[in-house]
């Protein structure tokens, strides 16, 4: 089942994508009443996904990423193993999140900002502790990000929050595939595609069979640390073949089996 | 005016605390219709501080918190000068905020856990890119936080945001003092006490007039970053004097303007 959060005609709501193609053409968004967490309510009414605007299909209350968790990104970005430099936590701000086709905004004083598609956890019930056998237990879904980051203030400030927390800063979408067990998460294609000067490249072109820690290993971890709430992201990190972004660009992270995430880029405040 | 938000004998609400001697002993919590920003609106019911239990007076939707904002504590944790290493901005997730003697609770694996005590900014609108000279503006008034860190998850990761961010590792109030203009907010002592083994010491003793950033440009820092809205609350750092605590243990950060902050040390899961 694919979750996505809508503005339509009337308002907004929760809304459930059925039929169309994989990235959402032609498809029928159902609306659910309230919440999606648990088994969905349908209110009866629907659009055509063209007549709709998705919005990140989630309000976190934090957003937890895992940082270091693919051996060639840490080299791209540190010049160092992974093996001396092993994944870590940090946080984004829920100010960040921003939904399909929102600008990522750019400060002038924020340079070298770059993409970074990951896969994203979401979290379905409130959970401490749990062990990896039972992830499945307190996960809902899964859906694409782009953990955005100026690579220049992430070195200067050390700690990483405010260089991959600035307002739009983390593009979360299209929806959220709740059908954990009928795609093969550990082997889903990680990829980017930016487009510059009208010209796409892929820029990253990888696989979260890649992964230091697994997606197990990540919610036990995380959540040995942090009480984690309905709605609660975790980015499990990127792959190498991050690049810079710059205003007029347009990135697009694609994962197979949940979608495909597009943003366009400009200067903030302009 | 101090804002509280209190468990009563009929549930939770937020509440204006009247009257007493400046530690609360004494005083008259009236409880206020809905949220705290905004002229309040009584509902008339009130009682004696002894017959409730306060809570955390917020529960932001983030906790931002300036690092390395006193030279001094610079020194004794980095063993660097501040001029090497400037401030630096952090989030803490809400879930590791409690209230006043809420027990801190330490996992056997967070070793080296350590009290900071520092004054809080809650944030009263919702705002970006404020003015060093309208910090007023956005500001609904200042409390007591306790950053709770464990120093060797903090030098482990790099990032600090698990070791500053497990559960009950953000203990704040014991309220909101919204009289920005009658307390000297650049001026006030900077207190923790700590008791060990029946035995009470001043650990730290300091002054807000050291730190690096001031309130008025940390607001202007923090807000060109994010948005903050309401409730938001800005740790502004810890002096010198930060030390360890064991379960057992029992935390006082005092800050004379603002109130006592009390926590008892526990271990997790025990």
């Amino acid at each position: 089942m694919r979750i996505a959060r809508i503005a339509h005609p009337e308002g907004m709501a929760f809304a459930i994508v059925e039929g169309g193609e994989p990235d959402g053409t032609g498809a029928t968004l159902r609306e659910i009443a309230g919440h999606p967490f648990g088994q969905p309510e349908f209110t009866g009414k629907s659009w055509p996904i063209e007549d709709v605007r998705l919005l990140a299909p989630i309000l976190p209350s934090k957003v937890i990423a895992v940082g270091r968790n693919y051996a060639d990104h840490v080299e791209e970005v540190f010049n160092k193993s992974a093996e001396h430099l092993p994944p870590t936590i940090f946080l984004k701000p829920p100010t960040a999140v921003i939904g399909p086709e929102a600008p990522i905004r750019i400060p002038e004083w924020a340079t070298r900002v770059e993409f970074e598609g990951e896969m994203a956890i979401v979290i379905g019930r409130p959970c401490k502790d749990v062990n990896r056998n039972n992830w499945k237990d307190v996960v809902l879904g899964f859906t694409v990000v782009n953990d955005v980051s100026s690579r220049d203030l992430q070195f200067q400030d050390g700690q990483w929050s405010r260089a991959k927390g600035l307002d739009s800063f983390c593009p979360l979408g299209p929806w959220i595939e709740t059908a954990v067990d009928s795609i093969d998460i550990d082997n889903q294609p990680i990829l980017a595609h930016l487009t510059h000067e009208g010209k796409t490249e892929t820029k990253q072109d990888s696989n979260s069979n890649q992964m230091i820690k697994s997606i197990p290993e990540i919610v036990e971890w995380v959540s040995s640390a942090f009480t984690l709430l309905p709605g609660d992201v975790i980015c499990t990190g990127s792959p190498a073949g991050t690049a810079e972004m710059v205003p007029g660009d347009r990135i697009e992270v694609e994962i197979p089996g949940l979608g495909k995430l597009a943003n366009p880029v400009q200067a903030y405040g302009k």
